[in-house]
């Protein structure tokens, strides 16, 4: 597996770092560890606690069904119905010796009382972070949905608490295991396109019926205090990878964000809910679409969009672009590279089939039947979920670490800053302390 | 015509300004007029002088052919060769009192003593602004091709210098006159897709063979020793025009702008062209692929790209955003507006038929068959010529005043600035001195 050759080659110039950069940050404490490859004991049975019985668990416990050396020890919520719904839910298979909690202090009592090797914290965003610290406290693997955490305090949080206790902390970013993500990473890997240059990435979905019901109106509190990307690490995990940011290779170095003006929420609600409805009541601050700008240290670029509000077809971007060829999602399509002189798209089913018989990622031709079966939803879930649990059954590090959750949700509170500000741009923090540069690239991984 | 309802509604807070702000402006010189709506006497027959014979000069020469009430009176040209030739090709009922100028005081000759009543000023970058000055200062109108100018200081000088000899000055943005860009304005302006929120913009043309050779090797120099997006108004000028800015609505508030390594230039020379070639002595300084944002002052924002480097087709992307639903180009597509709900495109010249007999731009359905017939590459250049030629021929203002020349060539300058600031928000000027909300929207010209 190749490094990038931008990487090595002279001629790339590291900027000037942007203004707001925070340089200084405090020592690694004593006893901490860095986590950048980090291996934990190999577990014959990874025994899995879950939080959050939400649509998202419902998904997640669909795949773990079929993954062989996963059990799961505990459910948790602050629901009690919606903990007994779950568990019936919850097939024999998995669920040797499951216990329940629910309630206020739930989560605490399965972290001391289940003991499990790992929990999938799959809660609102406001408790991502402190229940991974949580876990990771009580001798958990922390595995979260995104994004890790809401501001840079949180995310240090996470990362140290992660370094002392010498536990995974996983940002699960499902959409690294889409087939076409894992594709491009197989043909970025392979020198395919030549020298990475550009990437854009996106996350455009009209959630607005959807945040309606009541599972997820918790929405509305983001959107009427924070304006910014909320939402930025389905499209940006992907080209993270592709780049090899805070492997070795490059990182983030700043971000510039600007939003539109909030006018779809309120237009919508007075169209279509009655005036005492809290989206009628309330103030939306959240632009509407949020556009920013990432440089990377080799001066790469990276656009990244959010847009949950308006009319709009659903679009993550997964345009990775370099020297010699383009590679873009939504349609999948690609120019260059070998294929034609870069002035048109390949693209359609019967055009790109030659090229997913060359570059499908092994782990599809390993998991994609199996994956097609267990997940509903077109298969990166199951990857997602086996992949964790090989790894951990293995002792092996996971696909992302903790400085990678971290790096990619703090475009959130850091796009929320520089939109406060008119656009300045604001420096990320190195989560890593530097050793950024020690940890391996992400590998094809067979 | 209406005007934006975004621009009327109270819950839209403007956005404070960039740190970068330009707003101490010079006062306008006594004599000096604003020309927002600016009408020059009529004219008969439009007499044109036309310096720089180019390709560019061929497709205009092209078109003027057939459009009423515009004959050529001189031609202009370091060239000697390029001028007889030119002349041959100009037909004989465009070209009554034809007079030829060559050299290096050619053009000064021209404006002296063939006394055009407008030039077309169809030369490199590096000499629009004087070029236009100039015909100005001996009475003639000034029709510049993209960019207006270089600097700041160079469009204050053609703005100064408009407002005191009151002539026109047109930067020819053949791109507003595109079929779709004129049916997306209509649709904008029937209140189609709502309250207009974010626009995208782009450049994206691989034009490294093609500036390859003699005519175009002055592009050379720009990409040696400037880095940011230097030709934006393709994509930026049809924009403007939806969104009403520098004409009542809104206008220009700031931009941030970011480029990527340069790369693609250097790596394509060394695997064409000799190693004494020129692409190789030199030292690329412009990054490939540039990404701005550009904020109004009512909080939109506009996506602007330009990439004349990389294997990535043809783009200038024309997306259009409101609260009822998206139009965008390449291809050609709708979501929401009425049209469904948003979650899918309408694509393709079935599902858009029905939509262009109804919105099909008045000057396209009056103009477009013999748009169809002069005019090789689509029919906007002719548009073009025809309305100036037309506006000129009753006195009636042009579509695009010199501000709009001005403040979309801006992006230029402004955006050089900010990459060399490593991103940081520069103010656009107000050319206008604070009347642009004084200037009427464009119409829907029949």
């Amino acid at each position: 597996m190749g490094r990038s050759r931008l990487a090595t080659a002279a001629r790339i110039h590291v900027q000037n770092t942007a203004p707001g950069r925070t340089d200084f940050v405090p020592l690694r404490p004593a006893g901490a560890v860095y986590l950048g490859n980090f291996r934990a004991p190999a577990l014959e049975t990874v025994r899995l606690g879950i939080v959050g019985l939400g649509e998202r668990c419902g998904v997640l416990l669909e795949q773990l069904k079929t993954i062989p050396h996963a059990e799961v020890v505990g459910l948790c919520d602050l629901s009690l119905p919606a903990l007994q719904a779950a568990a019936q839910e919850c097939p024999p298979e998995l669920s040797g010796a499951l216990h329940l909690f629910s309630g206020p202090q739930g989560y605490e009592r399965m972290l001391e009382e289940a003991h499990p090797d790992a929990v999938l914290i799959c809660t609102t965003w406001a408790t991502h972070a402190s229940m991974a610290v949580a876990a990771m406290e009580h001798g958990a693997h922390a595995l979260v949905e995104v994004p890790l955490g809401l501001t840079l305090q949180e995310l240090w949080q996470v990362v140290d608490t992660a370094e002392r206790t010498q536990r995974h902390c996983m940002m699960m970013e499902n959409c690294c295991y889409g087939r076409d993500e894992l594709m491009f990473l197989n043909m970025v890997r392979q020198g395919f396109i030549g020298d990475l240059l550009h990437g854009e990435a996106a996350y455009i979905h009209d959630l607005r019926e959807r945040q309606l019901n009541a599972e997820t109106d918790w929405h509305l509190a983001h959107l009427a205090t924070r304006n910014g990307n909320l939402y930025p690490t389905h499209g940006l995990g992907p080209l993270a990878q592709y780049m090899n940011l805070a492997r070795t290779d490059d990182t983030f170095d700043r971000i510039v964000s600007l939003s539109s003006p909030a006018l779809g929420r309120a237009a919508y609600a007075e169209k279509n809910l009655p005036p005492d409805h809290p989206w009628n009541q309330v103030e939306f601050k959240c632009g509407d679409i949020n556009t920013s700008i990432i440089k990377t240290r080799l001066g790469r670029t990276i656009l990244v969009q959010w847009d949950e509000t308006s009319p709009r077809p659903y679009n993550r971007r997964n345009l990775i672009q370099g020297t010699e060829g383009t590679l873009a999602g939504f349609p999948t399509r690609i120019a260059g590279a070998g294929l034609n002189d870069g002035s048109e798209w390949v693209v359609g089913d019967d055009a790109l089939e030659p090229l997913r018989e060359r570059f499908e990622h092994p782990l599809w031709r390993r998991l994609g039947e199996a994956a097609a079966e267990a997940d509903s939803r077109g298969g990166m879930n199951y990857i997602l979920l086996a992949r964790i649990v090989e790894c951990l059954h293995r002792g092996e590090p996971l696909d992302q670490n903790v400085y990678e959750g971290a790096l990619w949700s703090a475009v959130a509170p850091l796009s929320e800053k520089s939109v406060r500000e008119g656009g300045l741009p604001q420096g990320f923090p190195d989560f890593t302390r530097g050793d950024w540069q020690s940890t391996p690239p992400l590998g094809i991984v067979e």
